[in-house]
């Protein structure tokens, strides 16, 4: 399929590149998620302001051994809520992550691209006033919901400075930030999942888009190429850029244009800026980026 | 051009009613920063607590005269800062408000939209290792600095409550706040009045995308002839939406299907049915919007 | 009372000078929701990207002043989200003023303070634990609830640039963010009325805290003196910070301590010197600003 | 030191578990920088998209060996945000735990509480009105530098979701907000660790203030030894809190109080009552928190 950059036509990639961008990206937030689950699950039975004035530590290690918990190592009325702050953030980091899988989804929806699209039950509407319509909006659904679990999170950091031993202001933020961001992550992570698993993928579309520019995604092969035959790079751009943008305007291929430049062909000969062309090429070590990531079935 | 909703097409539209809708936004955001600044015109020079102390209100009165400003009718060490806090809201809507100007125009710049683009200097390079591009960095630029300039506005609340007659804790932030978003936000209107006095606006490319859905974008034109001819919602949406699957599906157009279909034919008539493709007969209203909106010339 | 600035006793204010600016804040933040109200009371019946393709801009009149709404004078398929960014900000911002009372009669009610405190109904256990404690537990309730509120407003910046005529990225958004900071805010103005209404002020402690200092309060007062008796600044601070060190450390009266300097009795007089210590004259024009801001019963 | 919960005195606790609270809470934050900064010590050389077009995996190893870099598994046009965000959490967490120092000192610094104070040179002013203060306007500094860090960081999450292969609008943000926070929190450090080199202890302050509520701190401990005397937990709060209760408004001490109700001392019998009252045994394991959280030299 053709990557975008900016928005525009870049050079060709793979689905399966994005896919596996995005798995090892969520890899990083479920390293995040755990951790972020060992540092809170500690406890305290320290008394009112940490000095184990009325039970000893022997009496919270047994209490504790017997949650799961560990001790908290040092304590004042409550855990410190830096803990938490990691916790919630380790929240929102993962909600921006199926954000970005959300949005590019959305993206691959829309109209003009059409190279994916989001499950649609047999049956289902897609606009209550126009029929012909099938909307991505669990992913737009997902793209809001990312902002809310950071704004959730955003508190955690408010919740650190507590007044010496403790004040309780953390606890009413607390209330409601915690369950509302968990449940928020869980129910996203879930909807994305099916996302994936039921997403349509038009790979004919797929082939028209990377098509549609007439070979310009190759501009940089070509580019390469002139500066490995020894032409300087700023001349070199020079003469893809003029090429092109008669491209762009007339809609004639890259290659045909190429062709007929003298420019290009004798530094190049035929047969080398042919090559540039060749998509399996371009492709090679995009395969083996998905290797590296993707854990191999039955391996 | 065509509406889009959800990213998908929707229903016919002007480029004139888009551009109506930013105006009359951007209004809203003038009368909250006007109204802003004015809020934040006040001084005092009542004393370290504010019970004029040293110096009677008169001095204060006249000492802010010539600075043009007003009195705060009651202060303690300083003026309370929620008017800040409003003065930095301001400017985060306002920044949202181009932001959102600034993502629609990476819209109708990306490859398979090319409805608009950024102006693009006679000889700039659009990248520096693919030489067929141009990007919207500009609008792109500005989609960021949205971003920072809301997050440094974030600060205006938590610097509302100090302790007792006042703490200095908001001084380091207004610091760099209040000069930084206010230059970012100057800078991005600039940047903004720029791009949209160099918009390349592509009149060829909106009609083409309008029309490459075959008509589908006339759905609902045609569910409510259907209805008004007396067939039941849910029924017209039926007979509507299995002619625009086919459409999606096949690449034929929706008219050339419904005219077809006897259970549409029958109760509309086909000059009817036709009449519900009718582009002017849409777009009719959208012109009386942009009159109300935008002052006219010489008026 | 004692003003106090960066949490160290300053100059003699007055209770009702607290009440006064905190009256004349929440009077800005009631005309902020006042307005935000107004702003969103906009509705729109144009059609699905704001076209009026289905019906005509008087229905749409009709139906909405049946609703007390105006018509948006634009749209696409929704109502701009600037409008809801305000309405949210209004919010925020007068959490922002609840929190500053809250924070304010948190100081007051500090053990080492005790100037005012929370209403405590008979019986009500102050802590589970210790049962000598009055906690003020509504006003860190309350300052908690202004973290939350504020982060709920911090979703609308982002929901303002939606795609093209609409996505519907905000909805899931708005869903938890409007009725869940609107009712918080709803549930603080009710609790925090019913704190300032019970409020247990304690003028006796109000006193002992303005002389603990043995007049140190003063110490702008003999500076200013000194200055209008010809002593050059830099110096008349130097003559009284000497006597105010000495005032921290021995704690001896400052009004003891300047009397015996000759630097300071030979250019005032003792006269002078000791109207410097007057509380009536420091407190005469705190009374003029309450009457200025609060509105006079009967008036 | 007395410990205080909700600002209200509490229980006795030492100065020496706040610091370690500090210093542990602070060793969880140099983990979070420290890890922070591997997991953005990648980078890329893979092409335009992320495919090695034009360079094979073996350059990038080689160029970013040279760079002390690892290559990141797989990306696009760039390394993925959600790195960065996870580096500008570690600032923002790190910012709070050095404001919650820094609130603590300046309640510490307070007029009524005076248990310790910023450094504060010779001849250095307090305040340029009056000549009496000492401001702990370091400790405010760092509390307002802590909003604005946690400000900056907040727009690493909406950096994550960029378009396709990239989209550069993370670009503007990153410029301001990577330096920004990154050199606060370097200032922040350095400047708390020159607080709490130099800050000034008051231990007889400290003392005066653990005696000031004549006893009321040690009420759980009578309360706790009641319980174990075998009377019911409702009732022996109910005992202890009238006494305790008399104690605020009368000023008697609780000891004294309690000594003269035959309902506490009948179950209790004297000795055990006074040693309700006996500060060794109520921190007796308060150094041993120290010890297991602070490395002991030679150690």
């Amino acid at each position: 399929m053709v990557g975008r950059t900016h928005g525009i036509h870049a050079e060709p990639t793979t689905a399966g590149l994005v896919f596996a961008l995005w798995y090892e990206e969520l890899g990083r937030d479920r390293v995040r998620v755990e951790r972020a689950r060992e540092i809170i699950s500690v406890g305290k039975l320290s008394g009112a302001v940490g000095t184990y004035s009325g039970v000893p530590p022997t009496v919270e290690a047994d209490a504790l051994a017997g949650l799961g918990l560990e001790p908290a190592p040092v304590a004042n009325q409550v855990i410190q809520r830096d803990r938490h702050d990691e916790y919630l953030f380790s929240l929102a980091v993962t909600a921006a992550s199926i954000e970005k899988i959300a949005v590019n989804i959305r993206h691959w929806q829309r109209t003009e691209v059409g190279e994916a699209s989001e499950p649609f039950r047999k049956g289902q509407r897609g606009s209550s006033a126009m029929p012909h319509k099938k909307n991505p909006i669990l992913c737009e659904n997902l793209t809001g919901l990312a902002r809310l679990v950071r704004a959730l999170a955003s508190t955690g950091h408010e919740n650190v400075a507590l007044w010496h031993e403790r004040d309780i202001s953390h606890s009413s933020v607390e209330r409601l930030a915690f369950p509302d961001a968990t449940t928020a992550l869980d129910f996203m992570l879930h909807r994305m999942a099916g996302v994936l698993e039921g997403l349509n993928v038009h790979t004919e579309r797929m082939m028209e888009n990377l098509e549609m520019t007439g070979g310009l995604v190759f501009s940089q092969s070509v580019l390469l190429a002139l500066c490995r035959a020894g032409i300087a790079r700023s001349e070199a751009y020079a003469r893809v850029q003029r090429n092109a943008m008669i491209g762009w305007d007339s809609g004639r291929g890259l290659l045909e244009l190429l062709r007929e430049d003298p420019e290009v062909v004798e530094p190049l000969g035929l047969e080398a800026l042919e090559s540039c062309f060749d998509l399996d090429q371009h492709l090679a070590h995009a395969v083996e980026v998905v290797d590296r990531v993707i854990p191999q079935e039955g391996a």
